[in-house]
């Protein structure tokens, strides 16, 4: 069975570790959202390949799930006392070295996806792992901006006055999504094109998955590179996806608040019917947002309501095993 | 007083110390090698001049002379998990720091001198650090290659038959200087121009000081920059050097390999000769090199033996304390 994923980064990462335990002969195709690739240091840094390729790679930080497991932050502190930041993206010793090998092959000509590729030969994810793009996509999210000509935040007020457009990382990680998030932009999606094999792959599948993953910022971003979507929802293929909502809060992250930006509810149906029954197949709730279910069926969805926390590789395998048992439903 | 320093690595970080304590006002201008910097991991490495900014600034491998104390590897170890090198350069974690400052600044823009201030405000060496050049000049050295066009070399061969050129930290780090150097050359000299303040630092000097470092790859690649020689030759001041040749053979490194290369004997007088008259005013050799003296003065240069064994701080500026001594006679 060919699988095609769309995969954010820790709730993705961790969700294929289950769909690979649970689909262990699955040929599995990654497409990696790049959205929130950031440039730091003049190194080009990819988050959410790197935490799936750490991940399915036997690198990750496990209780952190994201960066390297037994890191040092040696680098990091020199550049600190160069008085060179920021400091608020935490980047580590064997993490650099990624970094640094990206960086050195996209300066010699090579596209992200070869880079990835060749990462990945050390790595051996057992998937094949594509960024969604090979051109420059970066999420920004607009923000309050007290500073910035218009002055103080008028909600009323005509365009961006009183607001700044920061970089997803600067308002995730920095931020910590702490202030609200008025709109968020994939810079760059409109004019993307799809990296090699991604089409290929969405073409060849027998099914797509959407992870528990962030609908906004990482399936979405993914979605926004044009053509992505339409094969998705031209394939006559079953696309199943998990809710990364469960009981109107994210399970992890805070989705909630780049869901606010788009005007979209943080509960389980609401997502879903942001996917749309144009795109999206099949759904999975979890059990105690049961009552969804008919809701997310109304909309031409099929939905059913399972646990749905990663808590373990089991409990994941098991979340993976009814996405796909809920595919072979929608196909019928 | 104001003093320039043309210097190179290790021995002319080490001389510098000595002159600074010798010399606790003085103003001083140290002109650095960039001939042997290498772009490793697609970072720009310029080990000269960190190692004159690290050694002033506290920041070097006492022992070892380059390089950073209390240095890890990690990223190394890292890289080469990636199967990527050279593994033979040994840059450590903080060095790495350095090099990727270096790296983002030059991106953005900033000239080489720009960028070794910049660093040089974390390190406060206490001297004004110049690169010679804010463009690119690589030391090659030609070497013998049986896989070249031409076959095994034939020492009688036209042209480059059986030979290649590699960078110079190929030859001095990965090959040790265990092969025969035909050729010295300072590829891209010949276009560079002097980094600003350089000729204006040797024009307001009231002597300059060629301390034990290579005459070839280090102070001779510094005077191979367009004006450079000219402006000390003709600045009307005393010009005084200290050989790095003790007994015949270099204090430390391998200057002897490289002196071969471009004709000189590895003897004191020999390297003062190759400075030559016009160049030089004094010349200070090893107590055991006194027979060199009537030699080197019969070439038109005022020479002294004094001990250049730079084995501690106080014989180090004491050295330094006859360079300028000398210097005073030969103002006159």
């Amino acid at each position: 069975m060919r699988i095609v994923v769309l995969a954010g980064g820790i709730g993705g990462a961790r969700f294929l570790r289950g769909l690979m335990s649970a689909a262990p002969d699955a040929d599995i195709t990654v497409i990696g959202n790049t959205g929130d690739d950031i440039h730091l240091f003049g190194l080009k840094v990819c988050p959410d390949l790197d935490t799936v390729m750490y991940t399915l790679g036997g690198g990750i930080h496990e209780e952190q799930g994201w960066g390297r497991a037994d890191e040092t932050f040696t680098v990091k502190e020199e550049l600190a006392a160069y008085g060179v930041g920021p400091e608020w993206f935490g980047l580590g010793d064997r993490d650099f070295a990624t970094h640094i090998v990206r960086t050195q092959m996209i300066g010699a000509g090579y596209p992200l996806s070869a880079v990835t590729e060749a990462l990945c030969a050390r790595w051996q994810p057992g998937v094949r792992l594509l960024p969604m793009t090979d051109d420059r996509v970066e999420t920004h999210v607009l923000i309050d901006d007290p500073d910035a000509p218009g002055g103080v935040h008028d909600p009323d007020a005509p365009g961006g006055a009183g607001r700044k457009a920061v970089h997803f990382q600067e308002y995730w990680v920095r931020l910590r999504a702490s202030v609200p998030a008025h709109a968020v932009v994939p810079v760059g999606a409109d004019q993307a094109k799809p990296a090699p094999g991604v089409l290929e792959a969405i073409a060849d599948a027998d099914v797509v998955l959407f992870p528990p993953s962030n609908p906004v910022v990482s399936v979405g971003t993914i979605l926004a590179v044009p053509g992505v979507r339409e094969a998705i929802a031209d394939a006559g293929i079953p696309v199943v996806g998990l809710s990364p909502i469960v009981g109107d809060a994210p399970v992890r992250g805070m989705a909630d608040k780049v869901l606010a930006a788009v005007g979209v509810e943080s509960t389980a149906a609401a997502v879903a019917k942001h996917y749309g029954s144009g795109l999206l197949d099949g759904w999975l709730v979890d059990t105690v947002d049961a009552g969804a279910v008919d809701e997310v069926e109304a909309a031409g969805i099929r939905c059913r309501a399972i646990p749905l926390m990663m808590t373990d590789l089991e409990a994941t395998a098991a979340m993976a095993a009814e996405a796909l048992k809920l595919a072979e439903e929608v196909r019928g």
